[in-house]
């Protein structure tokens, strides 16, 4: 159990600041380790290392929190480092989203075929995508050996850039595929009992093997739909989708289930406009990738990182008790899913679901676990070239990630109706930011369907470039610079 | 000089009965074979088979020609069989075109994003695709190790179609390469001291090597466009496009020149409407797949099927004179191809530039020749998956196909904007016609720009599978039937 440096680089990340805290302090297989906390909002910073401090000695953990708002120092001897970073943040999504429904694009630029999930930009993210490259490039100098876990979005496009630009070893990570359990209970399955795989890319993946009690799985699912539980869906909140019409319209053209974000990432079809979201997402929200469902979540987001904030300026309320969130928690109805995280946070052993931490433990403790893990493809999913990143589950232990085999085969349509198209865009984005090519930038919108000009795609992509924080994406695409 | 039989099915071809004819005449190495001439219309069989006696006899040639309506027969200890059918002919491609246009698809439903050759269907060719696949089986039981010479379109989708329904020995034929040459007369170049090489898919081929007298081709081209010639470029007919604004553009976002008819099979951006086509294909026509260049090529077509009807009729006229021809030809100016093809038919030893005769006296005779043929990827194009049919250079002599290696590679663009959208569609196709998928023709259309609603895609997909001559479409669709 030889202690270890674990470097998490935009820590102040609202979604995931606390879960990793949460996490690293209640592995005991990680005692004595240090903590690097990086992020450039030092007030976030701050706020996550106080609670941080306070939660390790109220779990009487052995483990070390620094902070630094320097890269170099964050990365100084990790042995690994989970990326979370939002570079120009939520406020900058919003920015460029608004611009693209300026020139026509509902949702966005960034918005696509089959990758319509918000804060998934492969397009308009000059700077987040150059910023994973830099944190690569400066771990070869610093820390070669290290591991990094890719989780900052695209994980797709990110994992596969990074594995292109550079030999660090990269691992993406996501939590999609807990819309596995989220089936189980809409179908009254106890989870043990189901022998199940997914595999696909990040946002990308189908249930190619669902077993039950022995039995085929989907038998049960056609149940569910006949005895008229389709009608009866509603969502409880945007992300709550996994059983939604959208999901069954998949499920009946590609022949299995898409599992968690994937649902999100399906064609225009389920996705023109609000009204159309509503029809295939549910009321109100529409779905998360909607103008009323991401509101819904930046509200969330809000709370959280505002929870944070007070819990760390009120250092005498204690972290383990429930009542301390809750008393802080706004009056109205609060989302189940916030209540869960109050109760693993509270909790002196909940773990907050996160692969992060316990791939960390698997690799280090030879503690044998399953995990779903983006990793270079070789062969285990037929028809996607070896080396493009695929989401697939492995047994992890000292040896490093040992992929099961995918069986049954992912359908023939998974492959050519969805992994291809969605892996074609991939290499697009790669090609234009390697490239620094900005005719490709315009000819993703050539082949959008909501582009009636070539001047509404070079206006659009223009005003882009124009903006203030974007003058190293306008030079690297005026001058045609490689990354 | 073993002596052969070639079988040509769909013997009556307007475009290539007489090619072929006047190449087996006039090929020495092919002396003492049999020719077996077939068709469903005897009319234009008799008028075929006719002209082919007469011309042997004028050229002193020692081959025999038979014809006959039966596919078997025809079949019957055949070396090569050359398919140049078009099952429901130009009246089936014009009544489908029609419909789908009725239902808002401009030039048809078959007309696809780099897929807009108007006799290049796939989705609603059923038939045409069906046939290609019955060949292949049929040569399986009575001529197995026979070559099938694969000229009808579509191609690419034929190519695959049939290796992976049959395990024939299958070659794709073309004559778009030739575009090389008439950029090198544009250019003022001999056609000698070029090094050239092309490489992609069929009608999806681009000039990956242009060297000229030792220097880089390419610069001849900027001189080219830099001397105002682009501005000054006018087609002399509607498939006069290799030097067009089109080939241009595409040339400067690829970063190699598109050949032949791929410079057709461009994106909406250059098809939107006839307007468009006009812009990027010239006056008066807008290149061959408009309504107006369509209507010249029936026209060219139809002065052919004349001609043979009119020759085999005439049994006194001379085919080896050239003024036979010109007597019958319209008064009005003769297109410069017309000219020479009748140059070809009256000259004693003139070919016809088709590579089917020429490739089949390279294997038989170890005549080791140049060809630019469909043959099934082996690493010969990187990216593109093994199996998957390419068009590339190959040096052909008695053991078979010797690829070149491809050097310089293709661009980077050219794979990844190119020929993985237009492999993809291929793959869609193939999927839905060996699976009888019906919902995956439906959502090639959800994925048209062209589409604005579910039901406008379920409508024209409902009129065409419903027209009498698709009887076996609609039960193969219905019923979900494999090939
Ligand atoms: N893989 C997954 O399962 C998953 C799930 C949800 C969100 N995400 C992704 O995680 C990322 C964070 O999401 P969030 O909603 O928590 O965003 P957030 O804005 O709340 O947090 C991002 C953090 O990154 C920091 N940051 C920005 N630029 C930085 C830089 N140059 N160096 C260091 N830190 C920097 C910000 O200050 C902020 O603290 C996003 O990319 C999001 O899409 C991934
Ligand atoms: N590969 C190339 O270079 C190239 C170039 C031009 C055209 N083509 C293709 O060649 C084919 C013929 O084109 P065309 O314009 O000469 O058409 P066409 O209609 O003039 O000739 C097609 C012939 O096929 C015959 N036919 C139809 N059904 C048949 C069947 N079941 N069995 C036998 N014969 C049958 C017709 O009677 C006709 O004589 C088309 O598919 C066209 O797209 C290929």
């Amino acid at each position: 159990m030889a202690p270890v440096k674990i470097s998490i680089i935009g820590a102040g990340s609202a979604v995931f600041s606390m879960r990793l805290v949460n996490d690293l302090c209640k592995t005991k297989g990680l005692a004595g380790s240090l903590v690097s906390l990086m992020d450039v909002d030092e007030q976030r910073l701050n706020g996550v290392h106080e609670l941080a401090s306070r939660y390790v000695r109220e779990l009487g953990a052995d483990l070390r929190f620094e902070k630094t708002t320097s890269l170099e120092t964050c990365l100084h001897e990790a042995d690994f480092v989970i990326n979370t970073a939002l570079v120009g943040g939520h406020a900058y999504l919003n920015k460029v989203r608004a611009i693209g429904e300026k020139h026509g694009y509902y949702r966005g630029i960034d918005a696509q075929e089959l990758n319509m999930v918000t804060d998934y930009c492969t397009i308009t993210n000059f700077n987040q995508l150059k910023f994973f490259v830099d944190v690569a490039r400066l771990m070869e100098k610093i820390c070669p050996n290290a591991w990094l876990l890719q989780t900052a979005n695209p994980v797709f496009e990110g994992t596969n850039l990074i594995s292109r630009c550079s030999n660090i070893k990269v691992v993406g990570f996501c939590h999609g595929h807990y819309g596995v359990i989220e089936m189980a209970e809409a179908l009254g399955l106890d989870e043990n009992k189901m022998d199940w795989q997914v595999a696909g890319f990040n946002h990308a993946i189908w249930l190619n093997r669902f077993i039950y009690d022995g039995r085929n799985g989907y038998e049960l699912l056609e149940k569910w739909i006949q005895e008229g539980n389709l009608e009866k869906w509603r969502p409880k909140n945007p992300f709550d989708l996994q059983m939604s019409p959208a999901a069954i319209d998949m499920y009946r053209f590609y022949g299995i289930m898409p599992i968690g974000d994937t649902v999100r990432n399906s064609t225009w079809y389920y996705n023109k406009d609000f009204e159309t979201k509503k029809k295939w997402y549910g009321e109100p929200w529409g779905g998360p990738d909607s103008e009323e469902g991401w509101k819904w979540y930046e509200q969330q987001l809000k709370t959280t990182t505002d929870a944070i904030d007070f819990l760390s300026k009120n250092r005498t309320l204690k972290l383990l008790s429930l009542n301390t969130y809750l008393k802080f928690l706004p009056k109205g109805a609060v989302p189940v899913e916030m209540k869960k995280e109050v109760e693993v946070f509270s909790s002196p052993d909940k773990l907050s679901g996160e692969q992060h931490i316990p791939f960390i433990d698997s690799l280090v403790n030879n503690n044998a676990r399953r995990f779903v893990i983006n990793v270079p493809n070789e062969g285990y999913i037929e028809g996607v070239p070896n080396g493009v990143f695929v989401e697939v589950p492995a047994i992890v232990d000292k040896d490093g990630w040992h992929v099961e085999k995918i069986e049954p085969k992912l359908t023939d349509k998974v492959l050519r109706f969805y992994l291809w198209p969605r892996m074609m865009r991939m290499e697009w984005a790669l090609h234009a930011i390697m490239n620094g090519d900005k005719a490709a930038l315009i000819e993703f919108l050539m082949r959008d369907p909501r582009t009636k000009t070539l001047e509404q795609a070079k206006a659009v992509i223009e005003e882009i470039l124009n903006l203030p924080e974007n003058q190293q994406m306008k030079t690297h695409y005026e001058k045609g610079l490689k990354l």
